[in-house]
């Protein structure tokens, strides 16, 4: 078992409820942190990175994306929603096969690790060739085909992918790939259906990914064919019960909608880029977490955000509500850090296993070199982290143990083959 | 006079409504910009840059900061104003001296050098150590010290420091100091010492830099004392009539407004990351630039906006006004690309020298390097820079002719010397 220490870094373990920032050392032994403490002994280990001058923190997850859309980055922007999707989306996704969504999706693993991200939970189409590019990429991530239903045929044979993703991947790669069940959002999946992805997820014993109120428009188009909001419709059918879940977006929500979130297992992806790049309004992240509902934070996909850096949504969230709220103490930095990592975690029901630096999770590890201007001087570490930190700051990424990136070099795939093919991919499926 | 050749690189020269990316070469001669071109011919020339796989642009233009604040990034953070002023800022500043201001201005040039920022307007106190920095950086800048006459004799010494900034630096360091007149905000110049002001503008034949309409607090508080909005009370004093202008944030403005600033001589800095991250509210930067108001982008002082990355404010602009507007269509990546540049430039009243990249004028250019995962593939170069590059992907800075960075190391300041200098000044004026 290989052992990997970590030395004389400034530890922000994320476990606390406040910020507690220490000099130490990690050691890590296969896949998890040993021990965390000051000093430790470097017999016996295989490799050591000095961290001197350095932050080491959680890998940041990313709650909600479509990972291959990175091939659309830039494609289709500043176009109104049914633009984007009619003229440009649909037609480039009717080209998508199995290659194209693999090179997708290794391009955008490429640009997350580079900016920390270790773990992100995706839906998509092509499940299994998204599965084997985490495995290849060496991400953490929780998978799900998406399920829409309004051909009746065609949202029958992605449940059929779904047995197979769950079947194939579910556990798989050390037990960095974890699937899901994931009907696409309210407007997509009628009543009967969703009923019968409840019990699908029952039977595998999965949480629910879906996207939920995104949108003014689907909300009413939902009050319009059920005469109930968005979150309703889904709690009357039972979902929040009987499930755990993940809910992208809940962007446009009532205060009854927030009393029904209350109770879920799981959590909400807030994804203030997407939000505000679509201009789709401002979720109510502030009213969500004094309601005790666990809100981490998502990238979307590449195609519409443009850019799958956390640090970026980090931010992001922050500034959002504090300018919608007219309040600069809104929300903090440490909390919306701890957004990107243990309630991103939670959200996932990957808790036990990552999120924070304790002794005995999984070694999803970042190291963030502030030595530089736009991080000087360091008057509060969470405040850099949070407003001043960018993806490219991070040094290293350590997922399950395994070094994927080591002084901004990638280590677990070839950068330059994954971006000629990734451009190949585009050419193929995209208008000029 | 020394030669620099830039070869084969994708330029992007602003100078058209629409964009035009070419592949090209670019010869300065000094500090001019000689000729764009293909293939231009290598001889004579005393240094050749290889562009292939990077966009050349225009530098970026900061119009609005307090740059030696960066020596109070993260000090006080999610704080309500009044408590980050009174508690924290105030009595810090109330420590600061030159030798402070000198090296939190080299630090926040270091940033923004590092970030493609060629440009900044700058408002601070002790302006000629601010000038000093400028000279020794290579930045171009447009300097005033700020005026405010809540104490009256420290006014009017203001004035005598404004008169020695133009005396000693306009014009200097190359050409590349200018000095403007820079009463604070309607709330700290009451009508008869604005009178003075405007008096003293036309005297020094230069531009005015003020702060505008930034929260509705003085908003409110302008309505109770002169019984009308902060941008008629400065337009009823015939600033706007008198002085070619430079207005900062400008965030709660009236249609009566706009209509005052349709005829402005100048700009106004519009300051996206501070006005969110200070819960100020949204300028109306569609209404404004409909009006045919010319509007350039600013980063504030790194104290409050925790970063002094043009792109971030870039991107920023764009998400704010289309998810205000609830039209993701509202304003494109080239409309932001122009404020950060061409109107940026007009706003400053450099428009002459910079901005653009065109024959004849300054040489204030920045590379930037799109091979790289995040910015893949090239759908669209224009999104690309505006929604998905950060100043961590600009290569190479070049001002006024010189090239003040090269492949991400800076050539015009000891980096590591700036940092541990911002450190001690840090240390020094902020409590731990």
């Amino acid at each position: 078992m290989e052992k990997v220490l970590i030395k004389n870094g400034l530890v922000l373990s994320m476990a606390a409820e406040r910020p507690v920032i220490s000099a130490g050392d990690i050691l890590i032994e296969g896949s998890i942190i040993a021990k965390i403490g000051k000093s430790l002994p470097a017999e016996g280990v295989d490799k050591r990175i000095d961290a001197r001058g350095k932050v080491i923190m959680p890998g940041l997850i990313n709650c909600h994306s479509h990972a291959a859309m990175a091939l659309f980055r830039g494609y289709s922007d500043d176009l109104r929603l049914m633009d984007w999707l009619s003229k440009k989306i649909w037609p480039a996704e009717a080209r998508i096969r199995g290659e194209e969504i693999y090179w997708g999706t290794m391009l955008a693993s490429a640009e997350m690790i580079r900016s920390g991200t270790t773990t992100f939970a995706d839906m998509y189409a092509f499940m299994e060739d998204v599965a084997a590019a985490v495995r290849d990429s060496g991400m953490r991530a929780s998978l799900c085909q998406g399920l829409a239903f309004r051909d009746e045929r065609a949202g029958l044979k992605r449940i059929k992918y779904t047995y197979r993703l769950f079947e194939n991947w579910h556990g798989q790669a050390g037990g960095r790939i974890t699937a899901m069940v994931g009907p696409h959002a309210p407007y997509t999946v009628p009543p009967d259906k969703m009923r019968l992805v409840i019990d699908l997820a029952a039977e595998l014993n999965a949480a629910v990914h879906t996207h939920l109120a995104e949108t003014s428009e689907e909300v009413d188009q939902i009050r319009e064919m059920y005469g109930k909001s968005p979150t309703r419709y889904l709690a009357d059918l039972g979902l929040f019960d009987s499930c755990r879940v993940l809910l992208a977006h809940a962007v446009h929500l009532t205060g009854e909608d927030i009393s029904f979130l209350r109770g879920i297992k799981g959590g909400i992806s807030h994804n203030p880029v997407s939000n505000m790049k679509l201009g789709c309004g401002v979720a109510p992240v502030v009213d969500l977490r004094r309601a005790g509902v666990t809100v981490g934070l998502g990238t979307d996909g590449a195609g519409s955000s443009s850019t799958l850096d956390m640090f970026q949504q980090i931010k992001t969230a922050a500034w959002l509500q504090k300018n919608h709220l007219g309040d600069p103490a809104a929300i903090t930095a440490y909390e919306v850090l701890r957004m990107a990592t243990v309630e991103g975690s939670r959200a996932l029901g990957l808790e036990k296993e990552t999120g924070t630096l304790e002794e005995g999770k999984k070694a999803d590890i970042i190291i963030i070199d502030i030595e530089k201007p736009h991080l000087y001087p360091h008057n509060d570490i969470c405040s850099l982290l949070a407003y001043s930190a960018t993806g490219a700051d991070v040094d290293t990424t350590i997922i399950n143990g395994q070094i994927v990136m080591e002084k901004r070099v990638l280590l677990s795939m070839d950068e330059k083959e994954v971006m000629k093919k990734a451009r190949e991919c585009a050419a193929k499926i995209l208008e000029a």
